[in-house]
C-alpha cells in the first residue's frame, strides 16, 4: 500500500522548533512533504495575501523531506501547496504546528496554526492543528510526540467528519503525565486588552497591546478545562460560521424582511 | 434619550467611499465614532497585531465626527477603540465597511470587513458587517443606504442574539430595484485557485494567486442565492467555531480516549 501524503505547515515559521517536531512524527506515518511560512505568522487569522505577490523557495532544513519556504501567511502556505506544489497529488492528512503557544477557546480565531487547517478543512482535505500551551520557545515538547502519532493516527485510520478540521492543544509539562485525551468544545473565554502608551524617540506615540485571557466558562467539557486538568485537548473546527439557532429570531424579530 | 454611540471600522482603509457612506447613514441614527486601518486591511481575515507596535492618530476625514486612522488590522481598531478610545463608554452598535468587493459564503472566513464585526461580538458588542457584491473601487452605492440604516436601525432596536454578528452584503446595482431582505446560511463554496509564475527583473521566480469562486450550493436559504436574486443577505455568525456534531463521532470513533 502507498505511504500517505501528508503535508505539513505551520505559523511560527519554517525554522521554529516545533515544525521540527511534527515533521520527525509525520515521518513515521506518512510521506512528507513542508509548505511553511519564512518568518513568523503568529496571530495572522485565516488572513491571505491580496494584492501582493508571494515568493515560494525549495528549502534542505529537514534533509530528505521535501520543503518549501514561503513569504505568505499560513492559510497561503496550504493555497500553494494544495495548488501548485502538490498540483496533481491529494494529501491524505495535512498538519500545522506545533505551535508554541496555546490556541484553546477564541484564540482559534486569531491562530494562523489553526487557519492553516481550516484552510485544509476548505479544501476538503483531513487536518489538524496542534499547539502547545507553553509560550517560552524553549518549551519542553518532550511529552507531545505520542500523542501527535496517536491523534494523527486516527484521523488517517478513521477519516475525519466533513468539514471539520481538529484544534489540538497540549498541558505544557509537568511532573504529573498527561492524563489522557478529552474532546472538546470551544471554551468561552475573552482578552481583556491593555494598551500600553509609549514615545518613540522622536516623540511621537505608540502602543504595544497585551491581553489577558479571561476564562468565563464553568464546563467540564471544553478546552480551558482540560488543559487545565492535564488532558490533551481536541476540539472539531468548522467553517461554516453561520449562527443556524439565529436566523430563527431575526426572522421572528424584523419586521420589514421579504 | 442619549444618542445611541455607534463605532464605525472597515478594511478598505479610513479614506475609501464606502466608509465615508456609511458614516453618513450612522450620523443619522446616533453619535459616530470612527477607528479604521490608515491603508487597506482585505483580506487579513481575524489577524491581530502580536510582536510588534501599534499607531492611532487623529484625522479629520469626517468633519465633525471623531475619528482615528489605526496602523493595525480591522480587529485591532476594534480593540483600540473597546479598551483605549471608548474605554469609559460601551458603543450600542459596531458597524464595518461597507466593503468594496463580496463577503458571502466562506469569504466571510477572510474578511477584514467581518473580522471587526466578529471581534466586537466577541467583546459582546452588537455588530454588523456591510459588503457589496461588487470589485470596482467606482461602484454604485446609491442603492444600499436605505438598506444599512433599516439594518442598523433592526440591530439597535431589538437587539442581536448573544455571540452573533451579521455578515451583510448587498447585490451589485441592477435596472431593478432590490426585492428585499432575506436571512441566510452561508453558502458551501471554494475558492478554485490559480497560481500564476512570473520572473522578476532579477530572474527569480514569483507569484500571483488568483482564484475562481464556484458555488457548490444547491440551496436557496443562503447567501449566494440571495445576491444571485437581487436580494440582500443577512447571515447571522457566530465565533464559536465548534462543530458540535463531530464531538459524538470523535468520542465513538477513537479507541484510545480518556
Amino acid at each position: 500500500m502507498a505511504k500517505p501524503l501528508i503535508l505539513v505547515s505551520n505559523d511560527d515559521g519554517i525554522t521554529s522548533r516545533g515544525i521540527r517536531l511534527l515533521v520527525n512524527v509525520m515521518k513515521e506515518l506518512g510521506e512528507v512533504v513542508v509548505v511553511a511560512p519564512d518568518g513568523p505568522q503568529s496571530g495572522m487569522g485565516h488572513a491571505i495575501t491580496i494584492g501582493n505577490t508571494l515568493r515560494l523557495e525549495p528549502n534542505d532544513l529537514f534533509g530528505d523531506v521535501k520543503a518549501y519556504e514561503c513569504s505568505g501567511t499560513p492559510a497561503d502556505c496550504v493555497k500553494i501547496a494544495k495548488h501548485f506544489v502538490l498540483k496533481d497529488r491529494k494529501p491524505d492528512l495535512v498538519v500545522s504546528g506545533i505551535n508554541h503557544g496555546s490556541n484553546t477557546s477564541i484564540s482559534v480565531l486569531y491562530s494562523g496554526t489553526m487557519s492553516a487547517a481550516i484552510e485544509a478543512s476548505l479544501e476538503g482535505l483531513p487536518a489538524i492543528g496542534f499547539s502547545l500551551c507553553d509560550y517560552s520557545s524553549d518549551a519542553d515538547l518532550s511529552h507531545v510526540s505520542e500523542y501527535v502519532k496517536r491523534i494523527a493516527k486516527n484521523v488517517l485510520d478513521k477519516g475525519l467528519t466533513k468539514g471539520v478540521a481538529l484544534n489540538v492543544n497540549f498541558p505544557p509539562k509537568r511532573n504529573e503525565s498527561i492524563r489522557g485525551i478529552k474532546i472538546c468544545r470551544q471554551a468561552n473565554a475573552t482578552w481583556q486588552e491593555d494598551f500600553d502608551q509609549r514615545h518613540d524617540p522622536n516623540g511621537r506615540r505608540y502602543f504595544w497591546m497585551a491581553g489577558n485571557f479571561v476564562n468565563h466558562d464553568k464546563g467540564e467539557d471544553n478546552d480551558e478545562w482540560a488543559i487545565a486538568n492535564n488532558y490533551v485537548s481536541v476540539v472539531p473546527c468548522q467553517y461554516d460560521m453561520t449562527a443556524h439557532h439565529a436566523i430563527l429570531h431575526l426572522n421572528e424579530d424584523w419586521d420589514d424582511i421579504s
